[in-house]
């Protein structure tokens, strides 16, 4: 499978703030057309660590994209440090000087002397045309690389990547696609789902494996390259179903959803709706839930109960529940959620208390320990958790294993 | 000045839609304290490609810092590779397996087989304590480099950050010091926040100025150098001063405070309480507010009244009201705010309506337009307001500017 690298070249791009979009860009394309991207730099204005840049991956990778530097200015530097890497000295080539006249007299604009560094090119260099702006992209190739130099602003460099350099790298790339997919698994930790799919993934080179882990979530990534797109989906097809069946129920998603808007699709098949109330989460679990565009079909009403007043008046918790076994039991959290079911008259209800931290903990309910009951029309599930992690975390794994718990009744319906 | 390098490791971080933040997140924190970022990379999980990379920055460039490809699994190798490239073999650190075990122990489960591997560091490498997840993070210093091995998972990267590596930075970086300061400000858009401090700041060169905007809210961040702090906080000063009087009550905070938590401290400092009554944030206030560590302190109910039933049955809306002119209009935000304040018996409540989108606009109220009010002891302050964007982008901006009146009014009190 072919391979290729991206250098994002621009001292902006080393700020705290900047993002290279561009590179998100190629990537996508290159995947599209059986490509895969095995490395990506960003290097600033300073020619000595874009050589070094260029040197490496000229060395590990057969096509080398850069993105950015093509510029008039003195630090536009790509063109001057692929020259020198690949001993191909800069010559101004008349065809682009000519063209970027014309751009500019067309303009009634003189043309500044600075951009005539633009028609400077590395020798046996070919020019990739930018109806979109002055800068041409740049296409060099020898026996070992392809390297292409394409401009940094992004309508630029889409247009010729679409117009020039696609027909030209499915040429090189042959008859070869790369697809992807991902399991979205919770409820259990990362290294558990690994000792549970380890044995199976690791029996195959393609498609690829990779674990992703986020709070309450574990990814698992597949990518598959074949011949054609059927060929490759077969292969994932065939180790997805494994990993599928291994993790069972764990799976809540075979793409991209997230968790809330898996719950919404089961809600609306269902037919059902759903209420909340939730004290530690503080809103956070109806929050997800409205996230989704047309969530109003099911969710209806959301309780944030925080104080313990809020507790009784609101859902008509028993006082003496919350005064004896604390607002953090079992009991609160069935009755937080029966009785926002019944109050709201919605099929679900759903009830959350818990330490979110930092203080607040005891020796009994350290930090982290969240009840969560989820109520519908026959019977009530309870959980306890014990989650580690920040306040941030605990809420949103809280947030997690309460949508969790609906989707799996849901999918008893 | 010293100079760092960023290896971001992780196969998944080369897929179309990943985004490598820690890379953002450790290159604010290393010029904060005076280190220059001079090129980034990001490599999958392959040996063969995170040696190359991992070699060729450690060639470059004093400092290089890689994230991720520390977890329990098969593909996890960064402390392989470094131990390759460094030439220390990989020894079992008897500590942090012991403190693997406890914290399974902690929380009542087996230590997973694979969770061993967390314990082999190279020769000599120092352990970075990791409270937040099971991986430690690395230091390797010799001669001529030191390398800095962090998780990928961001809350345990900055925590080690933090705790363990910035004071270590600090004393490397010597006596050049840079110092930031941040001004946050709301209801503005950055045009014109620019337009009216850039004719100041324009006169210096140092502190540098930059703008960084997000949804509803625009950060002025400024950045000095000096010899010493003192020397570089006089001129972040005289700077900020000029800043904060231009921009007034714009400002929320000079510094990283979310505006949730400067709310927070008006309520404590004014011994105030508040309840929400919200609906097309369907919990997002609430949750904003009750993501502040101590918020029960002064939060005490959220209701999230999504269905016009439940705007009726829960906070008693008039049902006519919602009939005649509909959920999202002036009188509906003030009832919300001032029922939700009289039945919670809160000294303030705020009332939320709106349209998120992407459905349910109308020629008369298109997608963004959203009611917000808060009630008082005294009054009743509403707003109208039409938000650009996405569903994501109304849902935030709302909760922002409803976070915003509060504070206005409770500096009033």
């Amino acid at each position: 499978m072919l391979t290729a690298e991206i250098i994002a070249v621009g001292s902006e791009l080393l700020t705290p703030r900047s993002r290279d979009t561009n590179s998100h860009y190629l990537t996508e394309e290159l995947n599209a057309i059986g490509i895969r991207v095995v490395m990506k730099t960003v290097a600033g204005d300073t020619e000595e660590y874009l050589e070094h840049a260029v040197r490496g991956a000229m060395d590990r990778t057969p096509v080398v994209i850069t993105t950015g530097g093509l510029g008039p200015t003195e630090d536009d530097i790509t063109r001057k440090v692929v020259s020198t890497v690949t001993r191909r000295p800069l010559v101004l080539d008349d065809d682009i000087l000519n063209g970027l006249k014309r751009r500019f007299a067309s303009r009634g604009i003189d043309m500044p002397v600075n951009n005539a560094r633009q028609a400077l090119v590395p020798t046996g260099a070919d020019p990739l045309s930018n109806p979109a702006g002055t800068a041409p992209g740049l296409w060099i190739e020898d026996e070992s690389n392809t390297v292409i130099l394409l401009p940094g602003p992004p309508a630029e460099l889409k247009s010729i990547f679409e117009r020039e350099c696609r027909p030209r790298l499915i040429r090189k790339s042959g008859p070869a696609v790369l697809v992807r997919r991902v399991y979205r698994t919770t409820g259990l930790p990362e290294s558990t789902v690994d000792q549970h799919i380890a044995p199976i993934y690791s029996q195959y080179t393609n498609p690829e494996t990779t674990l992703l882990a986020r709070p309450g979530q574990v990814d698992v990534h597949l990518a598959a390259h074949g011949k054609t797109e059927a060929e490759a989906e077969a292969l994932l097809s065939e180790l997805g179903a494994r990993i599928e069946d291994e993790l069972g129920e764990h799976v809540f998603a075979t793409d991209l959803r997230e968790m809330e808007e898996v719950v919404g699709l089961y809600l609306i098949m269902k037919r059902a709706t759903i209420s909340v109330a939730e004290s530690c989460t503080g809103g956070l679990v109806a929050e997800r839930l409205t996230r989704v565009p047309g969530s109003s079909r099911y969710f209806t009403t959301g309780l944030v109960t925080y104080s313990n007043a809020s507790k009784v008046d609101l859902v008509g918790i028993p006082p003496l529940l919350v005064q004896m076994g604390g607002a953090v039991s079992r009991e609160v959290a069935v009755n937080l959620a029966e009785s926002v079911r019944r109050r709201e008259g919605t099929t679900i209800g759903v009830g959350v208390t818990g330490v979110a931290g930092p203080d607040g903990g005891s020796e009994d309910k350290p930090v982290g320990t969240v009840h969560i009951a989820v109520a519908g029309p026959d019977s009530t599930e309870h959980r306890e958790f014990l989650f580690p992690g920040s306040r941030e975390r605990v809420r949103w794994q809280s947030s997690q294993a309460a949508l969790d718990m609906v989707r799996r009744l849901l999918a008893t319906f």
